[in-house]
């Protein structure tokens, strides 16, 4: 007889305390975002599915959710906010000013295999700076993911970056250039099997020596400097385009003073799987969790909108993966919960004194204070306490002939004022 | 060869200008409903189609954006933020706080006619009390409507309220009531095509005297106690139940003493084509310009849930039209743009000194400014100038060799400096 009130599989819904929880990380990381100079755009979550496959197929087409709209146009939801970016520039190129520097935090839609905490609805925060290849854009937007991460007070990151282009310049010299494909994809599965099992993969492919090369290539470490040296070395010394570019980076760390020593490392395997990229690749790890996975990548990538277009716009970004990064934070214990914005609530003693409440409220509300009006008489003072600390408010006030009673929740405390603006005054000041 | 880059019929981008723009209002507007101690919560873009349009079908079903998922469930993407709120309080009653003050800002989806400037993706601002019924709780919502707009600079607002159960109750005193929903629907009619109109469908309905009535009833004019006075006396008196209500909002009104006297009108005419209403309903015009139509309508409902559980719970909400609301303050000239966040700009004189100019932004954004670093020499400083100024900063920040030269881009002066901190410090108090 009645309809069962049930999600879809892999979606959910969010209630108060994780939505506040969610909408904090978002509000920082969007401060973040915004205090270097990007700004917002949005995209429509539903599009051409042309344009959002492009002429690939495989295992994205699978999992994107695809129809055909009343008027008979194939669509689908957005499955990325690169693609959409990508059409994006492509469309308003002319009026872009360049370089452009966007962010873009929104949901994305992947009927993907809902195993192992995945989500079929997720939320996506993009930065990218498009339009110029050079090195500052690079460090700017590793900056970027230090500070925001910073914001989020997660603790200390690492993040570990390399540069597409060395490996390659590694293995032409190595003169198995035209192996790396299979390399690369032996060398990707490296944490996952272990190294023994890429050591006799490299081997077959070609041969013992070369094998014991690459695996010392991406297994070097140390401080960025050392690895640097070395790789600087092993890929065909410091002429090479790659070699520079990371070499520029390391004196950006060294200049901007506000750089701790720790926070990048070179790391020779990472390489990223996604085809697109071209430059400079990283990935972020929470120093408190890092088998969590990385919680923030990207790279530099050229020729971002030439689906569309043939303007060759170079572009340089990454993506936080918010979901993870708040289910990593609540594993290692750092997640904030409340449950509501609410400061202070006014009790209700009398259903019609409503308008006399509002009124009170009005006064906190326009010194900047977030109040709720208790709409309910209860039958006894405790219980409006009560809620009034279950949602997170530390006063409450009682209004009753002429006399405001002010209520501190945590030192259980009452005191009298005689008018609003005293009270008002009191918790503006948290002075009781 | 290229796929051409273009967006779906009714559907468009958000370039930054009018993002900013947007982000703004909702900012705002989320700001106001916290500090009513609202709470947020969100749900699935994409529910199961028996869910969203329940046994229903008709006008709703023709715009839904409905399709068959890869697992063959039968999915539609949400138009309103209504009825999955429903669902919601259905499928978490037990958990939920009651009284249950929540709002819901998200973007819902129909596949309407694009005539007039209308959007097949649009952002719905919903915020309800359920779980309650007094005149509290509606007195409540009507003050947010005004608070919230207020908050958003839109000028004076006329909040129009009736009371559904108030017509009925005079409509069965003229013994006309087996005739309601044809009378409504000509009542709902008088904006549109004028009462002599609808004087005479009504005369064909109920003869001339009691349809005469019903257009003097709904056509009562006047200050909120004059027009209450007439009603209550056509309606059956003061005992009526709608007559109550609106009494004690009424009251409510003079009680709050920040309540403006022209803020609310009572306006028979007012009545809410959708059938879920049963108690006040309301529609809100901007003053200058009212025939926009309303920018922010809702009402209480009995039984929110039905659908879905034997729990009934009453509610009151309301929903914020931000779309047209922009569209309005564009039309009345009310609309703040800026291209960017940025206020002050870290100006490029050679690419290879990004980590210096990063250090000195860091210095910016750490004390609260946002700071934009520019990662492209120009060959003059001017262009730099031109292009923070299009960004929309105050402030530009040279540093060359040990010296901080700072330019007000509005005075067009310069100011050197000899630290850092000095500049940061300047640009924070706002005294260059």
């Amino acid at each position: 007889m009645f309809i069962e009130p049930k999600v879809l599989k892999g979606f959910r819904d969010s209630l108060p305390e994780p939505e506040i929880e969610k909408r904090g990380f978002v509000e920082r990381i969007e401060s973040s975002f915004r205090s270097f100079g990007f700004v917002p755009i949005d995209t429509p979550a539903l599009e051409y599915a042309e344009i959002l496959l492009g002429k690939g197929g495989g295992e994205t087409e699978k999992q994107v959710y695809r129809f055909t709209d009343n008027g008979g146009r194939d669509v689908a939801l957005r499955f990325d906010l690169t693609v959409p970016f990508a059409r994006f520039v492509a469309e308003h190129y002319a009026s872009l000013p360049m370089p452009f520097k966007r962010y873009h935090i929104a949901k994305v839609w992947r009927g993907e295999n809902t195993q192992r905490g995945r989500y079929r609805e997720f939320t996506q925060c993009d930065f990218d700076i498009v339009g110029i290849n050079n090195a500052a854009s690079d460090f700017e937007i590793l900056l970027m993911i230090n500070a925001t991460l910073a914001a989020l007070d997660v603790g200390g990151v690492t993040i570990r970056l390399n540069h597409r282009g060395l490996f390659n310049k590694f293995l032409t010299r190595l003169k198995v250039q035209e192996k790396s494909v299979e390399i690369l994809r032996l060398v990707d599965k490296l944490a996952k099997v272990g190294r023994s099992a890429v050591l006799r993969g490299l081997t077959e492919i070609v041969g013992d020596g070369s094998a014991k090369k690459i695996l010392d290539f991406i297994e070097s470490k140390g401080g960025f400097e050392d690895v640097l040296a070395k790789v600087t070395e092993m890929a065909g010394g410091e002429a090479a385009v790659p070699v520079q570019r990371l070499a520029l980076l390391y004196k950006f760390m060294r200049d901007d003073v506000g750089v701790a020593s720790n926070s990048f490392v070179l790391d020779p395997s990472i390489t990223r799987g996604l085809d697109y990229y071209t430059g400079v690749v990283y990935e972020t790890f929470l120093n408190e969790l890092p088998e969590i996975g990385s919680v923030c990548s990207g790279g530099r990538y050229d020729n971002l909108a030439g689906l569309y277009s043939k303007e060759s716009v170079s572009g340089v970004g990454a993506s936080i993966g918010l979901d993870r990064l708040i289910a990593a934070m609540e594993a290692i214990g750092k997640a904030r919960t409340r449950s509501s914005y609410t400061q202070v609530a006014v009790a209700c003693l009398d259903e019609e004194k409503a308008g006399v409440y509002q009124g009170i409220a009005r006064k906190f509300r326009d010194a900047g204070v977030n109040c709720e009006v208790f709409l309910e008489k209860a039958d006894k003072p405790a219980k409006q306490y009560m809620l009034a600390d279950k949602k997170g408010a530390a006063w409450i006030v009682f209004y009753d002939n002429g006399v405001y009673t002010l209520r501190n929740l945590k030192k259980r405390e009452n005191k009298e004022f005689a008018s609003v603006e005293e009270v008002v005054k009191a918790v503006s000041q948290r002075c009781v």
